[in-house]
C-alpha cells in the first residue's frame, strides 16, 4: 500500500513550490472565447500558456463546457490534462450536490484525474457531502463546499438570521469545519476547503474563526469588486489557506502574465489579520 | 411569432393526457444496471419499455451518465431523446446552480430538447435562479427548486430555525413562489417548480401553503419511506400539481409495469388535503 498524501499536505507544497495563490479561472464563455467546443477550448489554451507560470493552479468553469455536449465534456477533460501537465492544480468548479450514491457518481465522475478538487454544493446537508470527502479522502484529492458566496443573491438565503442570531451562513461554516475535522493532515489543512466571498472583512474574520483548518477558495476579486488587500482577515497560518481565482481580470487583460503576477505578488504580501 | 405554450399549462395537459403523475425515475448506478455506458443505457431503455406507458414521464439522473464523461453524456442524450419520442415528459435531475453567465451555460446546456425541465438548487439566491427561470420561460420549459429535500441530512441546514420561528425551507418557500409569481399560466401552475421530499404531512401542508402555484416534484416514496397517501397534503387544485418519482420501486420491481400503474393509480386516488 502506497502512503496518500492528503490534498490539505499536497496543497500547503504546491504553494511553498509555485510561489502563488492564484487560480487561473477558465470559463470560455461564448461571449470572450467565441462560441463552440474548439473555441472555447483554444480560449483555455492561450490562457494557460500565457498566465499559467504565474499561477498555483486552474479553476475549470465546468458549465462552460457543458453546454457543448459530449464534445464540451471530452474539451474539458483535455484542458485539465493540459493544465495538469503544466504542473497545476487542477481544481473543478462544478457545484455538484445531491444524496447518497448519486453524490458518489458526481464524485465518481469529478475527483478524478487529472483533477485535484471539486467544488460542491452542502444545502443536502451532511449524507450529501460526505460521500464527495470519502471519495476525496481515498483519492488524495479535496472538496471546496460552498459557504457564503460572492454573488448579491447570496444575501436571500445564506445571511438568514437564525434563532441564535447568527446568519445561516455560519451554521454552515460550523458544519464545514466539523465536515473536514477529520482530513486535517500534517500542514494543518484539511482536504474539505470552503468557497468564501471575497467581501466583507468582517464576514472573512469570523469565518476563518469558524473555519480555521479549511483553506478558502475567494471568488470575487477584480470585476466583482473585492480588492486583494481585503482578504488578509481570511488568512490562517501559511497563504495556501487562501486562493484566489481570477478569470476575467486574468485571460481578459491586455497582457495576463503580468496581471496574474500581479495579483500573485499582492496576495504574497498579505500578513494574517491585517 | 409562434405562441408558445407555458410550462404549468403543458405539464396540466401532458397529466391529463397520460393519466398519470409518475415519473419513472432512470437512476442506473453500477449497482442495478452493471457498469459502463452501454449497461447503463439498456437499463434505461428497458425500464422506459417496460414502465413507461404507466408514466407521465422520466426523472434521469444525470450523475448516472456523467461518470462515464463524453460517451456518458451522448447516452444521456440518446435516453432523453428516446423517452420523449415516447411521448413522456423529461426532466433532468442535475441540481446545478451558479451565478450569472454560469448558470445561463448550465441552461443552455440541460434546458434544451428533449428536456422539458431541471431541477436547480437554489442556496446562492435570486441572481443565481434567475438565469435558469428566463430560459426556462423562454423555451415553454420549467425548473424545479429544491426546498425542502427527502434526505436524512435536510435537517442539518434546510430546518434551521430562524429569528422569525419558521424553518430555513419556509423562508425558501416564499422565495421560490416569488421568482416563480409571474410564470403562472392559465392553469394556475407556474413554470417554477419545487422539489419537496414525500414526508410529514404537517409540512406538506405548510409548503403547499406557502406555495400554492409550484408543481411539486416529491422524491422519497417507496423504498426511501414515504407512503403515497402520505402526499394528499401536498394537492393543488390539479394532479399535476404533484409528480412523483419512482426509480428502485418500480425499475426494480419484479413487474415494473404493474408497480408503475399501483402507484399511479393510488396517486390518482388521492384528494386535497386528505
Amino acid at each position: 500500500m502506497t502512503f496518500l498524501e492528503s490534498f490539505g499536505d499536497r496543497l500547503r507544497r504546491a504553494v511553498d513550490r509555485r510561489r502563488s495563490q492564484v487560480l487561473l479561472g477558465l470559463d470560455p464563455h461564448p461571449a470572450v472565447a467565441g462560441g463552440g467546443t474548439n473555441a472555447a477550448e483554444a480560449f483555455c489554451r492561450r490562457a494557460l500558456e500565457a498566465a499559467g507560470p504565474a499561477c498555483l493552479g486552474v479553476k475549470l468553469q465546468l458549465a462552460c463546457f457543458e453546454r457543448y455536449g459530449a464534445p464540451g465534456w471530452a474539451a474539458y477533460e483535455r484542458v485539465a490534462r493540459e493544465a495538469a501537465d503544466m504542473g497545476l492544480l487542477v481544481i473543478v468548479d462544478a457545484k455538484r450536490g445531491d444524496i447518497g450514491l448519486t453524490s458518489e457518481a458526481y464524485a465518481d465522475a469529478l475527483l478524478r484525474p487529472p483533477a485535484d478538487a471539486m467544488t460542491v454544493n452542502p444545502m443536502m446537508g451532511a449524507d450529501a457531502v460526505e460521500p464527495f470527502i470519502r471519495a476525496a479522502i481515498a483519492g488524495g484529492r479535496g472538496v471546496f463546499l460552498l459557504v457564503r458566496t460572492s454573488n448579491p443573491g447570496a444575501r436571500d438565503l445564506q445571511d438568514a438570521r437564525l434563532s441564535s442570531g447568527e446568519p445561516w451562513h455560519e451554521l454552515l461554516a460550523r458544519k464545514v469545519a466539523e465536515w473536514g475535522a477529520s482530513s486535517i493532515g500534517g500542514s494543518g489543512l484539511s482536504a474539505v476547503g470552503a468557497v468564501v466571498g471575497a467581501s466583507a472583512p468582517d464576514r472573512l474574520a469570523r469565518l476563518r474563526e469558524l473555519m480555521p483548518a479549511q483553506p478558502f477558495l475567494m471568488p470575487g476579486i477584480g470585476p466583482q469588486g473585492a480588492n486583494p488587500d481585503d482578504l488578509a482577515a481570511a488568512l490562517g497560518d501559511h497563504p495556501a489557506s487562501v486562493l484566489v481565482p481570477a478569470s476575467r481580470a486574468v485571460a481578459s487583460a491586455e497582457d495576463p502574465r503580468a496581471a496574474a503576477e500581479s495579483l500573485r505578488d499582492r496576495l504574497a504580501a498579505l500578513r494574517p489579520g491585517k
